[in-house]
């Protein structure tokens, strides 16, 4: 067995594997998918040219939650789903019962699969606005196909990826508080089953440690976390009996919610005395949980009643609406709390619930010949980068300078010094030397094959933590981010002025 | 077969359907839960308490999205996941892999099933804060399983029902346009797979009229909608010849995209040209798309141009970021839009993308005896109604007047005068006569078995309709909308404060 097939068999069996788990076994997505993209390939398919040969981008205009960057997540999807792509019997009937479609097409359709190209930026990368996350090649009906799901699957999952992010990264300015923990927490709040398994994932990958989802559990072998609910407390006749029951059940791993009746008269003194009798029989209490109240208060006074007790190895674990704002508030005003649990805000991505990724025609081949396209538009921010792409990332000193996106036969010598502008103000120019450049785009699937081996969880999770470390702090700031360098190589820039001055003359030449 | 063996048969046959619908075939999600679901089952079985019964209300506190009201949804998701609750092999072995739980319970939970009784809201309901959209008795094991699973789907069907119905009353304050349809079509931008299907079936719940989604179209035998996107009308030679091959696919059905170039300079025209020929074959265009720029004067030159041209009945429709805001105020300033494609706005509900259900203990068997419980919180809009209550609808002359929560044996006779009276401030009182009493809750699962036949989609779509008329427009207002009075029966508000009294006293025992 060569090198090649070597990396492929692995990449087979990693994805095998994936398909087992609950999240994946036994589903079937063919058709999630927009009408308009079997109208579209229907059309194509009458005209004869449903294997002419397309690149798209899927890519992003504006970072979302006013973030300074994006987190990307969600190939893992994109592979599983390309990799499994085929029209069932029961697909086709649909297809057929809705009367418009031939059954040439239909015919067609029966031996479906997947046979282009795709690159992708893998999972746990920090990205940025126009930046191509997946760069699709292949034939018009294969790529146009997969575009409703694969948006969904990458914008969901980068999306809750980046939250979390800010909300780990609110977390962690508790100096005092060695991990300062974020537990996902949301399956409640979540939009739907995926939305709460697979926010789960992103949510790890962003940088929380565990989630209270048994099935998101399950299914990523992720740390799983949970307690009491007031429901429990209640069930019982007094506080104390509720918390000792559990205690019992569970001497190593207790975790005592405080706030049913009232937390520092009743609550915490309970707590204390639970976790004085369980140090006696050689265990620890591991924490109490507040879910309301004022945090910051009662978690300091908590702490005092703790540590006075000896019990200085009881965490204190906050919870209650909270998100990147208000756990830095609570950070700032020394909230003596250790680790976080994160439901509704995290898990909807509250205050911006969806990334805008699209997904963009950028090349097309015509007699054999691949030619650039450009979808212009009044809005100057919305006109595209034409081309088969790459994205370079430039180094120096292992400091991320700015990101170039730059024609695929570009080639760089970082011995030479690079002139770097603006892509729109021009004269913004900017020369780097002894710069570092890594491609951020990796093969994912070539000609249908399967060629990328998806990493494990834990893997993605320790990439974005080296990953944020390439930028500056100006850069990772929650509010008002300084912008961070993405530019067009000169190649690019001159091709797509090139294709907008033509535009216009095309566009002259329709209105006639 | 008698009456009652008659009714649990359909309702049998009914549910065996929907679980073979794509959205629900073949899927497992008992492990759907929070990990302290399961502590908290364990630990009432380590006290031998597991099979003692409980009541629990599922309500939210707050309209979502300013509305006046919210829209019931999602019923019949818990149906498929209580009807089919049971715990895998593989779920065992997961559980047991935690090296939490003893045999003894892994054991018990192998011959799990839901028992219990379920009393719901049916679907397509208007309702208000803090009445029980299901009640739930049985088990206490059972019925805490259950929680964040019904709370993910009753909190997501709802919002985007509730939010949709906003979208669909502004398009229909268009009345020159007789139905002024709205679209779904969100898929791209849902939080994944399930919220965009499960969404889809929202949405028309609302009063869509239609999904692009195709997998939600296939499960629930909606209409799909779907023209063509840019990347269709670029990957022809021209914007005419793009039109021009689509129109030869779906003669009778074709939608053409008209912003690809220029709108009023090329887009109308061409689809003009194509509108012309499909009337000489005795074929109608069926509309065109405005999908960029200005929507109200795009529209109103697009009319004049089609209409001029004898197109009177090619349609116009508008995408591009509509809410209920955007439509209104272009409906308010007569743009000629005859339908509404709506997607991230509508498929995230993107200014409230979380409807805050939650699911509190209400009632506790002891010695045989049911006994109300109460939830008290330092905020009191998060105190709970204690009890076994149901939701009583008041109507005078076909208008609904007020909600009364009451306790489960109350009884009234309508042809008695009522008084009603603000929960809070109780010196605000009114009296109604000749009313009607609607009972809101309607009997799901009767110890365990399934006793409601779930309706089919366009009659719950019919149901809203319905609904939405028996309020005042002062409700349905979607800016600072006037509040429905949800007020409780005079028993129940004794019982409350009588309990409040008490948990005033017990909070005192608790903190000696």
């Amino acid at each position: 067995m060569n090198w090649l097939t070597d990396v492929n068999e692995r990449a087979r069996q990693r994805i095998e594997e994936i398909s087992r788990l609950p999240v994946y076994r036994d589903r079937h997505l063919t058709l999630l998918t927009d009408l308009y993209q079997l109208t579209m390939m229907y059309g194509h398919f009458r005209e004869g040219r449903h294997e002419e040969r397309v690149v798209f981008d899927l890519f992003y205009r504006q970072n979302p939650c006013g973030n300074g960057y994006a987190i990307t997540a969600g190939l893992e999807q994109v592979v599983w789903y390309l990799y499994n792509l085929r029209f069932s019997d029961a697909d086709l009937a649909y297809l057929r019962s809705l009367n418009m479609f031939s059954d040439e097409f239909l015919q067609y359709l029966k031996n479906f699969t997947f046979h282009g190209d795709v690159y992708a930026i893998p999972e746990g990368t920090v990205v940025f606005p126009n930046e191509p996350l997946l760069r699709v090649e292949g034939p018009i009906v294969e790529v146009q196909l997969i575009e409703s799901a694969i948006l969904s699957f990458i914008n969901h999952q980068s999306l809750i990826a980046t939250k979390a992010r800010r909300i780990v990264e609110a977390a962690r300015t508790n100096d005092g508080h060695e991990d300062n923990p974020v537990i996902e927490m949301g399956l409640r709040r979540a939009q739907n089953v995926d939305a709460s398994v697979f926010g789960a994932r992103a949510a790890i990958i962003g940088g929380c440690v565990s989630t209270s989802n048994l099935m998101a559990a399950e299914s990523y072998h992720l740390p799983v976390a949970g307690t009491q609910g007031h429901s429990w407390i209640q069930s019982f006749p007094s506080e104390l009996e509720a918390f000792e029951a559990y205690a019992s059940a569970f001497p190593d791993d207790t975790v005592l919610l405080v706030d049913t009746y009232d937390v520092l008269r009743s609550g915490v003194p309970n707590a204390i005395r639970v976790g004085l009798r369980l140090k006696e029989e050689g265990h620890t209490l591991k924490g109490i949980r507040i879910d309301s109240g004022d945090l910051a208060y009662l978690s300091k006074r908590a702490r005092k009643m703790l540590d006075a007790a000896g019990l200085t190895e009881t965490k204190i674990i906050a919870s209650s609406d909270l998100d990147e704002y208000t756990i830095r508030d609570l950070v700032t005003q020394g909230a003596e709390i250790d680790s976080w649990g994160v439901g509704t805000n995290l898990i909807t991505s509250i205050d911006c619930p969806a990334l805008g990724c699209v997904y963009k025609l950028v090349a097309q081949e015509v007699n054999h010949v691949l030619e650039p396209r450009i979808k212009v538009s009044e809005n100057p921010s919305k006109i595209t980068n034409p081309g088969r792409k790459k994205v370079l990332r430039l180094y120096v000193d292992d400091h991320a300078v700015a990101d170039l996106i730059a024609l695929v036969d570009e080639t760089y010598d970082p011995s030479e010094p690079l002139e770097l502008f603006d892509p729109i103000h021009t004269y913004k120019r900017k020369v780097i030397q002894n710069y570092r450049v890594e491609e951020l785009l990796v093969p994912v699937f070539q000609g249908g094959t399967l060629v990328y081996e998806l990493p494990e969880l834990p893997e993605i999770q320790a990439r974005v933590e080296v990953q944020v470390e390439y930028f500056g702090s100006e850069i990772r700031r929650h509010l008002k981010p300084h912008g961070y360098h993405v530019d067009l190589s000169q190649p690019l820039w001159d091709l797509k002025q090139k294709l907008l001055h033509q535009w216009r003359g095309r566009r002259v030449a329709q209105s006639k």
